[in-house]
Order: C-alpha cells, then structure tokens, then sequence
C-alpha cells in the first residue's frame, strides 16, 4: 500500500502555501523516511516566499529546520557520534548535505562554503526525485549523506528545531571569534532567534555583558527570560543615548564583540561605531542582497577592528548547537511563543513577517 | 603617630606562625598602603610552611591572596580598568608583580613567565622594605607596578579572594585551550579551589559534560553545588571504573579535555588514559617539584595528544577571574567553607592540610 | 587482452619482497588505475618487513608513496583543486583514504584521525580485491575516494613523493603550531626525510635559526645544501655541549620549537631540555610502539611547556607539502640521494636500514 | 663643553625642512643618548609635513625609523634579549613607546593599541624636554622605556631602519593571519616598502603565489629582484585582466589573503573583488583620514570574508622584523634606492612624494 505525505507547496513566489497529499516514493539506497515531529519557521522563509531568494527553485517544499521520527532505513546509516540509527529515533538533520569532496570541504574544512551544499527546503525543488525534501511535510525522505543526530527522548522537538539552522548559525558566528568571552562586553542587534541564541551562547562563554539591541518589546521580553544582561530598546534610547550605555558599560571604550542578527544592513554603522579598538563585529544576519553600506576604513584601520561574515554553518557548529539546546532546553523554552499545525503554515508565516513571534514551530502534521 | 599592623610571620619551617605587631613603615613612592578586608588560605601556602617551596625565604609573612581596602596612596594609581583608585576604594589585586621589560613580558606577551616577577606572601622577604609584602596581616603595602582592581561594593571579599590565585590560574588553563568547550567532555581531577574553578568556567565555556575526579566526599558536595554534572569518587570506583563511566558518556572516545589539578603527579597516568584521540591534558596542579612519571609517547604521538603545562597567570588571567567570580557570586559562595581571623591562622592551615575545607578565607585581623 | 602489473610482496615478515607479476583485475567504480612513475621508500616499511607495525597484514604490496601517470578512470573524479582528471595525468596522491563520515571527520575537522583510515600500502591486503594498493609495483589501483593532485609537467616525480608521506606529516607538525616562526628558534632531532622537512619548513615559516641534531655525517651534509643554520653532530658533541650551543644562540634561554624526528624515544629527555619556558615539543617521529619516557612534571608545569604528539597527516597537509615542494624543486633535489629500480628493491630498503641514504626512490619499473 | 647636535626641524605644515644646530640637553635618568648611523624617510612623513596627520604637534623634529650607536646611558638599560646595552652599540629602536600599564597593554595584550602610546618623530613636539625625539637628527634621546635591540656588526644600517615601521607593521599584518601561508594565493595592492615587505614576509610563510598589484615600473622591478612571483601592472591590465589572471592561478577560487598596501581607500571595492570565499582582507596601509568606501555587506557575508584593520605594531612585531630583515639583508638590499645626507631631508621627501624610490635612507649627518 502506498502512504501518502501531507505536504506544504510553495508553487508561485508570494503566493500562499498550498497544502496537498503527495504518493510517498521508493526510497533512494542509502536514504531514511522520516516522519515530522517538528518543523520550525524561519525568518528566511519569508524571503524565499516573496522570491527574493535567488537558491529557491519552484515549485517547492520549504522548511529547513526539523526534528523527526525514523519510518525506515533503505540502508545503513550512523549519526555524528558513530550511533547507528534504526526505526523509532527520534532524530535531527543539519539541513545542508555537503560534498566531502571540493576544496572547501576536503582542504580549508570549511565545509559551510562546499561548493556543491544542497539544503533541504531551500535550494531543492519539489519537481526532482525524491522530491520529499522540505520540512513543511508529514514526511521528508533524507539521503545518504545527511548528518543526522540522534535526541534523547527527554528532548522537547520544539525547542530542538532551532538548533538546525539560526542555533548553528550562532554557534558558527560565535567559533569564528579568536578568544573565549570571559570579561567581554558582547552587544548583538536584533533578537529574533539567532539573535537570541547569540546571546544565550555568549553567556554561556563567560560573557561579563550580554547586551541586545532590538526595536521589539516583544522580543525585549524573551531575551530577559533568557537571561540578558541588559536590553537597550531602539524606540526608546537614540542611536547615541545607546552608544552612550554602552561606553559607560565598558570603561568608554566600547563592546568587545557586536554581532549583527537583525537581517538588515542598516544596523552595520551604529554596529561599527558601538566597538571598541580591537574589537570584532561579526555580520551573520544579513542573508539576502541589499545595497552598499559606506565605510570608514580609516576608522577600520586605526581602530585595528576586525569585521568577519559568517555564512550557514556545518556539522561541527550543528552538533555544537544540538548539545548546547538539548543541554539549556529550560532556558531556551521560552522562545518558542507559537505552536502551529501544518494546515496553519501560512499564518505561521504571517506571524514571522509581522514581528510578532519569537519561534514559531508546527508540531501537528 | 606611628600606626601598627598586626601580622603572622613564618620564622622557621615547619614551624607555627607567630603572630606580632609591627611599626608600618614609610610608603615607598607610588605604593599603596591597604587594610586586609579577606585573605585567603592556600593549599600551596602549606609546601611553603613545610619548606619545600624553593621560592620562600626566611622570615616570610606569607598570603598572596587578599581583597583590601585602600588606606593611602603615596602617589596617584590607575586600576587595570583605567579607573583612578583612591582612599576607600575596596581592591583585589594580582598576587605577581611582573617587569614589563623582559623578553617574555615585552616579546611573548606571556608576563606569567617573567624573569623578574615578584610575588606577594610568596618570594618576598619580611626582611627587605617595605616589609608589610604578605596578606596575612591586618595591613599590605603594594608597590608601584602592582595590578590591581577596584570592587564593587557588592562584592562579597570572601568569595573574591579566590579570583587572585586559583580563580586567575584555572583562567590561564582554560584560555590555554584552542577550542571553546560547546559539547565537550572536560574531566578535572581534583576537587581543591582550583578544581572548582576550572570546573566552573568549563561550563560558562558550555561543555556539555563536566566531571570531577576527588576521593574526598567533602569536595565531591561542593562541586554537586557548583553544578557539576558529574562525581565520580575514587573511594567508591576503581580506575577501570571510572574510565569506563568516561568512555560511556563519550560515545567510547574519552574526554575531549583532562585538566589536572591534584597538586600530584599520581593522578597524571589515568589522565593520559582518559583522553580521547586529539584531546588535551592540562597540567596545573603539579606545583612542587616530584618524581618522574613514564609517558608512552606512542601513545602521544599516535593518539596525536597535547600536554599541556600551565603556570601561575597574568593580568588578562586575573581580570577574567575576577570578572567571572564577581558575576556568579552566588554559584561560588559554597566553596567557601571556612571564615577565621587572622589569629586563627594556624588553625586555618591544619583544615587545609587535612583537606577538609573548602576555601578556608580570614575576614577578621 | 588481461594486462599484467609487476610487483613486490612482502608474504613473510623479516623477508625479502618478492617480484611477481600479476594480472591487473578490472577497475571498480569510480576507480582509477595508474602507471607508477616514482614511488619512495619510507623509513617506516622497515617496520613494516620486520613485522613491527600492527597495522600491517600479510601478504601485502607495501609502498605509501607514489606518483604516477593515469592509465584508465572508471567514471569522473576531480582532484583537490577541481580539476577534472584524465588519461595521461600525472598525479600524486595521499596515501590515507579516510571515511568523511565519522565524528574525527565530521565534526572535528581532524581526517588523520578517521576510525576508518585506509592506507596504501600500510594496512590493506595484497590479498583483498582490487588487490593492486601499494606503490612498490608496476600498477597502482586508486579507489573513489582518494585524494588526488595532478601535478605540472614541470614536476620531477622522484622529489614529489616525498609530499605525500614525510612532506605531509611535517606539514601537520608545523601547523600545529600556534604561532609563525618569524624569529624563532627551531631545533628539529634526526635528519631523515621527515626532520629535513620539517627544517625547509621551518625556514619558509621565517625561522631566525634552524638547527639539525644528527649523528650521520652524510645527512648533516644534505642539511647543509637545503640550508640548514646548525648542525649539532652528535657524534662530535656531547648532550651538555649541543645544550650549550642552543643556549649560546638564545640568550640563555632555550628553543621555542622542538621536533622530534628520529623514530626513537631516545631523544625525548633532550628535546625537553633544550625547550625554552613556555616552548613546544612536537612528537612526531615515533611511530612503534616503545618503551615509556620519564617525564618531570613540574618542569614541564612550571616551564609552561607544550607537548603535541602529531599523527599522520590529512588533505590539508597533503596538498600544503605538494604545493611547498613543487615550488621548491631544487632545494629538494639533493634529499633523493638514491634512485632505483623496482626489482632492486630489497636492495633499497637495506641502504635506509644502513642510514647510508637521504631519500631511495624507485624509478624504473 | 656642550655637545651640538645638527637637527632638521618642521616649523610650519607644507614648508621645507630647516636645519638647525641645537645644543645637546642633560639626559635625563634613564635615558640614551644615541648617534644616528641611518634613518629612513617614510611615506607618512609627507602626510605630517602636510598637516595632514592629525597627531603631529609643531615644531617637530620628524624620522620615526632609525638606526644608531650609543653615545651615552644615563643608567641600565637592557635590549629586548635581556643584554645589558653599552657606549658604542649599534642599535635599532621601536617608533613606539607604550604605558606597559593600560588595559590594551596589560590584558587585551595589543600595546599597538596602548592609550598612551609616544611615537618618535611623530606626536612629540620639538618644544618638549628633551626635545631630540626625531630622527631627522644627528642625535637623538631614546627614553628609558623605548624598546631596543642591538644589531649585529655586519648589519647594514641602510637596510634595517625599514624594520623599524614599515617592516614592523608589515609583520603585524601577517601575524594577524590565522593560518600560516603554505600553498595559499597572497595579493598585496602597492608596492612601496610595506608592501614589498608583505611579499617577503608571505614568501617566508610559505605562500605558493605572491602577487603585487602596482601602477609603478619603478617598484615592479624592486618586487621582481624581491622574488615576487606576478607582477600586474596597473597601467597595461585593466582591472577585470588583473582580477581574471588571479582567478587563473586559483582554480577560479580567489586570493586566500590581499594586503591593501597603497595608502589610498581606493583599491579596496578591488582588493574585496579578488578574495576567494572565506578569505581575509588585511587593510593595512589607509594611515589617515579618507572618504567611505560603500561595501556590499551581503557579499562580505555570503561570502564569509574577514576584513582586518591592522594600526603600527608593537615589541614582538618589532622583533619579528628586525630579526627577519637581519636574516635576509642581501634580499631587502634592492630596496633602498637613494642614500642621502641629512642636509638633502627636503629633496629625499620629494623623491618619496613622486612615487619614484624605493626607500630613501639618510646616512649622513
Ligand atoms: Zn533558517
Ligand atoms: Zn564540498
Ligand atoms: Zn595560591
Ligand atoms: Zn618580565
Ligand atoms: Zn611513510
Ligand atoms: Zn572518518
Ligand atoms: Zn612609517
Ligand atoms: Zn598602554
């Protein structure tokens, strides 16, 4: 008997979803059947959706963040710790499959840049076989050289799903920094979930300053459950009432580390302005094409800044942020405000765009 | 009027303190003249009473860890901060006074490894002006080039005495790391001060496990306060048994990082055994000298292992220390198991010679 | 018609090699069968014919380092730049084939680590299909996965070898390292290929002084023509005397770097004592199990010494070494001391068990 | 009798030199008095004498690199090494006097960046005690913290002074890199001496390509007899030729590192061009203020770039070059095109400003 996937089609750029029943494949060798116990929405999904996105094919499944449950195995499979996987795991995937093989992955080990990195849910269209490859599905069928992690069954999927994509990503944004964060003054603009995650990391380095920029009373919300030291509000504080907070925090000299998680380019000036001599300002959010930001670099040189772009992210940063979640789970609970359906996705969606969520995860398929 | 300060001086080894009063000589120019507010007790201080500390001279006021307020400053004196001190002021300051001139100070930026540092209640003789050089006493007089930094005043001294000795060197150990600790396995060996600390910052480095290793049940209770994830007690397991517990927790690879803080070479063939491939074994804890230990360097080379020796601490140790103690207070006020004053000395030392304290702190002169 | 490869197979340890000749079996998928133009005897195979390496089954056709020319590929393979291969190729290739799956390769970004490491001629059987996976024959077969470099027409195939065993794992010591060289002082023991390397290195990272300890007057003089600043023969100068020396050229204070190159833990005792405070010792010539070294571990503590065992190499170092020595032809060209052919082999492996050659590389076939 | 010393002072911005004969004042503790033996015209003196450096007091004794021989201590005084510094010494000095004392020089461990960094001949007025602090001068007074190193006898003065700013700096740039250069593709926009002194240093780390990008045939010919290994001259290859040929030695991948080297913002939306994904973009030569350079951040993110402002340099980077340039002084010969006398200073800066010298040294005095 044939099973059937219930699925979320994306069939024209800023068009609704459109949810259909799809005839569930042969197995490719090599691939798993997983069903979905929790898929996340993430704030790039909206970009893919009005086609701003130049990787998204049509049509296609979106969803790159997802927590499963095994359905079957058409082979032999282990995940990141050398577990072999079998029916009945509760398991998570990094959502870019890489080569192993180009230069990026086999020279630099830098396998985020794999010149061949296809990504469930983003760059993979629902038209090609074994077309079941986006999380907004009752079922996503992984190949072979998927990196998977097995959960332990304490794991709350809807907390989980984030470690997938923005958990990585921060985890990536935070590995590419040359020392630990003990007596640092760490400020990060926007506090969406990478934001959040950013930060939560940064305490979790030995942060002496957690520091969010947001214009969001509602995420202002969740980061102090989350722990952050200081919360400075864009409709409140000018841009100079905040660089004035944040001197007086360290001694006049400026923040150590500011990382950029707002997804737009018009927070790098104030960014730049904030760090002291010395400092790093990694830029992760900006992940579509805006226009040129002007730059002092008299200022860049004199102040001996480092300025550093973090792309995606790869299976070290991926089991880094699983552990890390799997491990806070409590702190991180709070940032999952909505728990939708399937059938719900394009309000999931609505409530993204609007601002008005921390995470949204569906949990019902 | 001449003010007097009472102070324990070391006259012989081995031998009891001898408690006296003694005239405060003139401040040297840019010295700061200090009112012990807390001195902490030492398990090293215990070698230096016995004599088999090379670096102590005879007659000695030992201590080299104090938090103190400021009596007098002949001159005018900045905090490592920047911040002007002046008369009031509570202060902690680091235990060595380095040259700044030398080629490990100047060159390799490694001031810890000074040819010329000087250390408070350690190398410095009672003998030799301006006398007042140990924190066991009511008063301390710090030269010139000291580090030091101003407190809050909600700082609990202590808590914060640890930061300057144990606190500064677990520092120096953890920054010796080339990796952060997200999901890493860090095992320490040895539930002392030190111990405690390095366990600490593990996991405000985010390890996703950290062990501790102690025979003493004592200890084992403290680091269960500290929120240490696991105790395995030498007592109760055997060496198989705890390697085992280790691979266990490991997918079978070992622990990613084994930092020894015994104070003895006994503990280091088990923490060579611990080690995962490509793992690093931090040696701190040997601070005195003793006999050989056989290494099997196949086993260094082919398991591609790093040893690491780590040695006392610097600025950049202690300002992260303190930094780290001042925002957990809370989480470091267990170990702090004994208050006495300055009369009890020698009781103090007999409840860290027979290890049944956790810190023991002098709050009373 | 069945082509036919000429071959040495070592059937019994402590043996000589036997010449056969052997029908070339039909290429796998994705394989490639290649031509050998130069393969190099490696001190390890002496090891190996003794039966002193573990790794190693019997019968088996021994040779890890190889260049060769591309007679057939069954399918497409690029190599580590991109580069599409083809018929004609004159290739290099690393003589480990890890798996790109497990946490070593994943997750730790170490490949030399791979629990799954297959190694040309080292721990694969003359007897398990494609039969044909060692240098010391007429025909090698490579699999899918091996890690390929084609090299310029301009290359000379008998100095290229040595990239792809000795050149890789000195590349892996050297980047082990956590600082340039610039004005370093390094001291490499034994002057083989692995020690000779290791000291071209050194120079091409800005080595102020580069310093051989060597007891064999014919390598001293290849140290001289690669330009080598100090050769301390020990054959000439006792320990306190060659200690002296390094002294002499370091203000006192000893070596920042040391490489042990000798294949013998002899030398372990030395190269820590010629370490300066805060200075590496990098392990990398044992590879045979030995008996243990007595280690003192407050000197190492209280010097603040590295120890790093390097292992092996991975692609990174592979492709590092064939790129330094590609460009530095000349400067290698007086290693290969011995050139042979293939049914000389016996006689090649005797003249590096005398230490009577640089490098014996096998020409004809 | 009072010692004269011949000094060449700016009184006014845009004006000549004037040279003077002013009577040598009493040393004050500490300090050396040192003979100049050579000093270097730099291509930032033209910015000062043109009002342009906002640091520069007037009047002003300029010449911020110099070698030369002690006259005379007031006191002690060791050398970097530790050896204790004498009357008739050849010495080179670091430009830069730091506090040893503030937060960048005791715990970020930058002193490049020290709050209350002196720098000779640059922000010290000819006003102030003991006002031979330029090396536009016969004589010059080197206080007692300034950081020295003896020079061997067989130095060429000529030659060395370079290491003392543009070599230093040069140095600070490539330690800067996290990687060392082996088989890595380096650009350097502009071939003055920090830019020639990039290309050496890569060379010495290893680099398989070395390129220099420059307008001038005068400076390709000095990088030529450097050993660099591309020359693209601006004036025949149009900007996408010069970016197509590094794509054609990179596999169509991109420079792994670029060195801005031109003193002008200008060449960086080209120096961001030429980097491969992942890369690293050392901003080193924009000295004074310039208009912004619009930067496409999506790029910079997408394609994980780090751009790194590098400002002087300190001790070690001081060292680092003294060392490296004593090492290769045949090679660096080529370098210094003009060597004047001190009554020449105005014509030496115009052969600077017009872009056609290599390095112009003053010898006479
Ligand atoms: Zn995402
Ligand atoms: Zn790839
Ligand atoms: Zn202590
Ligand atoms: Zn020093
Ligand atoms: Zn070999
Ligand atoms: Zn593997
Ligand atoms: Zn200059
Ligand atoms: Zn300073």
């Amino acid at each position: 008997m044939i099973m059937k996937a219930k699925i979320a089609v994306l069939e024209g750029f800023k068009k609704p979803l459109v949810i259909k029943h799809f005839d569930i494949p042969p197995l490719p060798q090599g691939s798993i059947l997983v069903k979905m116990v929790a898929s996340g929405i993430c704030g790039s999904d909206l970009h893919m959706v009005d086609g701003e996105d130049p990787r998204v094919p049509l049509p296609i499944i979106l969803g790159h963040e997802g927590v499963g449950e095994i359905v079957e195995i058409n082979g032999e499979k282990k995940d990141l710790n050398g577990d072999t996987l079998k029916k009945g795991d509760l398991i998570i995937w990094d959502r870019g499959v890489v080569c192993g093989e180009c230069y990026f992955c086999k020279v630099l080990k830098t396998p985020y840049l794999c010149e061949n990195r296809k990504i469930y849910g983003i760059n993979r269209s629902f038209k090609d076989y074994p077309y079941l490859t986006g999380a907004y599905a009752e079922y996503i069928i992984l190949e072979k050289k998927t990196e998977i992690l097995k959960l332990s069954s304490k794991t709350d999927p809807t907390v989980l799903v984030m470690a997938g994509c923005s958990g990585a990503t921060a985890v990536h944004a935070i590995d590419s920094l040359e020392d630990n964060l003990l007596d640092k003054t760490v400020v990060v603009q926007g506090g969406g979930p990478l934001g959040i995650f950013a930060l939560a990391l940064s305490k979790f380095q030995g942060a002496k300053n957690t520091i969010l920029i947001t214009g969001s009373s509602f995420r202002k919300e969740i980061a102090e459950k989350i722990g952050v030291d200081v919360v400075l509000d864009r409709t409140i504080l000018k841009e100079e009432e905040r660089i004035n907070k944040i001197l007086d925090m360290t001694y006049g000299k400026g923040a150590d580390v500011v990382i950029e998680a707002t997804g737009t380019n018009k927070a790098i000036p104030e960014g730049l302005r904030i760090l002291r001599k010395g400092g790093t300002y990694i830029v992760v959010g900006v992940a579509s094409p805006q226009e040129k930001v002007p730059v002092d670099f008299y200022d860049v040189s004199s102040k001996n800044i480092t300025i550093k772009g973090v792309w995606v992210s790869d299976a070290e940063h991926f089991k880094k942020a699983v552990s890390f979640l799997e491990k806070n789970q409590d702190l991180f609970a709070p940032v999952v405000t909505h728990k939708i359906s399937l059938d719900e996705i394009n309000h999931g969606l609505d409530l993204v765009r609007e601002r008005k969520a921390g995470k949204v995860v569906i949990e019902k398929f």
